[in-house]
């Protein structure tokens, strides 16, 4: 009899499920929920850079998308599920009640976007993780970021923590705990959400809230309190244990189970990283830069623990022993925008089809709403293919992919794009290429850091909505960082890895790298550099590192 | 018996001849020109800033407009006017043969962009500026630049004459000599096309091409040939002497007193740059320093000749005794772009709307060629009224407007223009007011300069069509300057400046500032400076400084 697997992948903007066939790693049935709280634009503030996320849409989209993904499944499939592992993104945490309620599912907080999780992307928190970074180097005591690459991010827990609790007197009072939105869903699922016990996940944790062994767990109150007194209490409710995503949390709840038409005997694995699991589904191999393209760039790298010896890699979001493969030391680090470059330029272009077509009387309605979805979807694609044709370096622009800060290396979120070199004749598909280019540029910084601190790199693996639909970004990245770059063939990375984590955690395999043996599907096709691309390429990059030393300077002013 | 004046003048785009009352100035009738050739984008190559003008547009363009004009206006007119005068953009050189004919006339020439008009803001000639100004400083003797601001610039006369030489042996050898457009079309209009006799402009002569008085005319034949042996003998194939816009250059040819009905008697008078007619038609007063604020801006000053000595200022396009006003010191600055910055923007959000809704099939043909005029008509309006709305100094947003080089102060037109602080919220109003501020900015460093070097300036005077149809702009630019702004009442002040001077020229007034105080129509309206706004501009202006600094550094390897 068949054993089925369930792979639950939140994204930024969407959570999918997948049910996958635990011998073969066989898709059966899948389902795709978008927020839409979150798509109506709801607790938001983009040019604050504050992104939240409501616990109802994550709650709605889970019941949605598993029920969904059952429906359109062979019958009796149900019956033969085994396990939920969840991946989401992060660091994204909420504050809880005691009970480990978000406070935003209290009624008295359910429009209060500091009650709300705090997305990955969420850069209010800036000044704290300043703060963080000025005191672990000068407090005398260890550095608790040395594991994080020496450089602490407001994209990351403790930032993000105090921010709020400084912010927001209500919430301050009301927050018992905090929860990782990767904790906190497996631990829905189990019924089992009191913040002291539910099991914690280590690559949340490691990567982000400064969590190690030889630290034993967390950074001690007397750090903590001196960053901040408000601090004081909160580690005893927090965490000091950890857990890969091989571990199971527990078994599906009654109440999940009738929810979701699934027997209690499902097993829950911890949760983890979207992007950590999707390495494990596209394929992630030692010494290969597995790069989740998306929106932004997850970039992660594994070790084998005896060649890994105690080196410390300055500036990337840090190195964790089973972050990604247990038994494996596990490196990450990334860009704070990718995708979302493009996506940017795309509406600012779009901007006139958006505010006029819908003033004209020129067109009915429903052909105005039809027009702007079709031009929309065709700007990237049309830009790529003009953007394709015109020469490397011949149009003098040069930009720097810094509009959602710099994650690595050296996070430093206060950073801003730049666009130099723009004349009369600066069309659209120029700057799209220059835009293009800067992020190749971003990742190749990435790679020199890698490199320069003593790690080898042989070669990227490339997953993620980029990898598989974007041929000309992929290529001016291979040959930017003048390197192939494999392409895992699977079209949801991140939820066939959690579905290999969840067979392993059901107990069918051993080990995460069993399953990934047993159900992974390879490699779809290899990018190779283009020696003469690569020379000019090497050019560019020149000016994209003396113009980014100018705007590092700069952007603090503006 | 009333008596009437024809000005002609030709923008960068179209020419527009308009008929006015001699007494008071009144415009009986007018009509613009579209020069086709121009508007089919041929000759031209935008990348390369390579803009060329062919002379049959000129040419077409005057005997429409022309008879046009006169078909409008009241029987009997035609065989009143008594002078016509004429204004182009400068500097516009053509190579032309012994007769004066321009190359691009001649059937093996009637496609070369090398014998056409090289239009003003051509930038082609970026090097040979380059050397002029390192031998100009490094020779040994005069450095003949001192009267142009010290910096001589790719957009004038013997920077386009040396690059054309060099960069085309048929048109070289070809070449007799070389004419303005302002001076070529007067003497067409006499029919004295001879290069060696027909009278040149003082204001085109002394800001473009370095002559002075002090100089005894043209910078001397050693100098030239120090600078290129190309040039040799082509001096004593120019001029020595130059003519205020006052001073007749002869009558109407019986040819063209044909071709357009007008009488024989008819006197032309000598040509100047539009920005200075410009000037005469919009209010000019000494220490008030008059914007043509169009395209581009050309900014003048009057000084009284007993008042200004003999001081030099750096960095401006030259300070020519009677260019502006006969008998006053006429000095000129200037931004190489302003409106064309946000035409540029326009154009970039119009992509889409050009590209794809061009490939829908949602509507039809008709519908999309209505569309895509009426989208692009009312982006610059709708950005304007979005971005006034937005505080100043929230978007943290900084542009460079040097995506034409830079005119003043200090012209290098290497510089490219760059946009700063850009974020994911950073949406296409917050740039428009970026780039507005841009220009603002620019227009200050202009100021700035005047005031450093020792000469007031009292106010500002505002024509041109920013002027007239930007409040938004013009607000900003006057509270970034901390300056009141008065614009003048003339809608076509260069036309009716241009009348004026023809007025003038009739012997109709004994000067040309007793022409502009019978015929003038004084300002229109003032735009005052808020104080709150510049205290916040002056600080993004110090970031607009600071990062010009760098850009200034950068640009010349981009």
């Amino acid at each position: 009899m068949s054993k089925y697997v369930i792979g639950v992948d939140y994204g930024t903007d969407s959570v999918r499920s997948i049910i996958a066939d635990a011998s073969n790693g066989k898709e059966i049935a899948s389902d795709v929920f978008y927020y839409p709280r979150w798509a109506a634009g709801k607790f938001c503030n983009p040019l604050q850079n504050q992104f939240r996320q409501h616990p109802l849409d994550y709650i709605e989209g889970l019941a949605v998308t598993v029920k969904n993904a059952l429906a359109r499944s062979p019958a009796g499939v149900a019956g033969q599920v085994v396990a939920i592992s969840v991946d989401t993104t992060g660091s994204t945490p909420v504050a809880v009640d005691k009970s480990g309620t978000p406070l935003s599912m209290l009624p008295e907080f359910e429009d209060n976007p500091n009650a709300m999780f705090v997305l990955w992307k969420d850069h209010t928190a800036t000044r704290e993780a300043d703060e963080i970074n000025t005191l672990a180097r000068s407090w005398g005591g260890t550095d608790y970021t040395k594991y994080e690459g020496g450089v602490y991010s407001s994209e990351w827990f403790w930032a993000k923590v105090l921010h709020v609790l400084r912010a927001d007197d209500q919430v301050r009072k009301a927050a018992y705990s905090w929860v990782e939105h990767c904790d906190w869903i497996p631990a829905l699922l189990t019924g089992e959400t009191n913040p002291l016990t539910l099991k914690r996940s280590r690559c949340a944790a490691g990567h982000k809230a400064m969590w190690h062994p030889d630290f034993k767990g967390l950074p001690p109150e007397e750090f903590l309190v001196k960053l901040d007194p408000l601090l004081k209490g909160l580690r005893e409710r927090l965490f000091t244990e950890t857990f890969t995503c091989d571990v199971k949390v527990g078994n599906l709840s009654a109440e999940w189970s009738k929810k979701l038409g699934l027997p209690e005997t499902v097993a829950i694995g911890a949760g983890a990283f979207d992007a950590h699991l999707g390495a494990i589904g596209g394929e992630i191999k030692p010494y290969y830069l597995s790069k989740v393209m998306g929106t932004s760039t997850c970039d992660m790298l594994i070790v084998p623990m005896e060649e890994s010896g105690n080196k410390l890699v300055k500036g990337i979001c840090g190195q964790v022993d089973g972050s990604i493969i247990p038994g494996m030391m596990g490196l990450e680090a990334g860009q704070s925008a990718f995708g979302d470059i493009y996506a940017w330029f795309r509406d600012l272009l779009l901007w006139p089809v958006e505010e006029l077509l819908s003033q004209s009387s020129l067109v009915d309605q429903a052909t105005k709403d039809k027009l702007v979805l079709e031009i929309a979807d065709q700007i990237i694609p049309e830009l790529s293919a003009k953007a394709e044709k015109i020469p490397i370096g011949e149009s003098g622009i040069v930009a720097l992919d810094w509009m959602n800060g710099r994650r690595t290396p050296d996070a430093n979120q206060l950073l801003k794009g730049a666009i130099f070199g723009l004349n009369l004749g600066s069309d659209a598909p120029r700057i799209f290429r220059a835009l293009v280019e800067a992020t190749a540029f971003g990742a190749k910084k990435i790679v020199d850091r890698f490199v320069s601190e003593g790690v080898r790199i042989d070669g990227i693996v490339a997953l993620g909505g980029v990898a598989k639909k974007s041929p000309f970004v992929m290529q001016v990245v291979a040959d930017v960082l003048n390197m192939p770059i494999l392409v895992a063939r699977s079209e949801q990375a991140c939820a066939l890895g959690t579905a290999m984590a969840a067979a392993t955690v059901a107990g069918l395999y051993p080990t995460v790298l069993d399953a990934q043996k047993a159900m992974g599907n390879g490699y779809e096709m290899e990018y190779k550099p283009i020696k003469e691309n690569a020379d000019v390429y090497s050019r560019l990059y020149d000016l994209y590192s003396e113009s980014g030393a100018f705007v590092e300077h700069f952007s603090k002013k503006l």
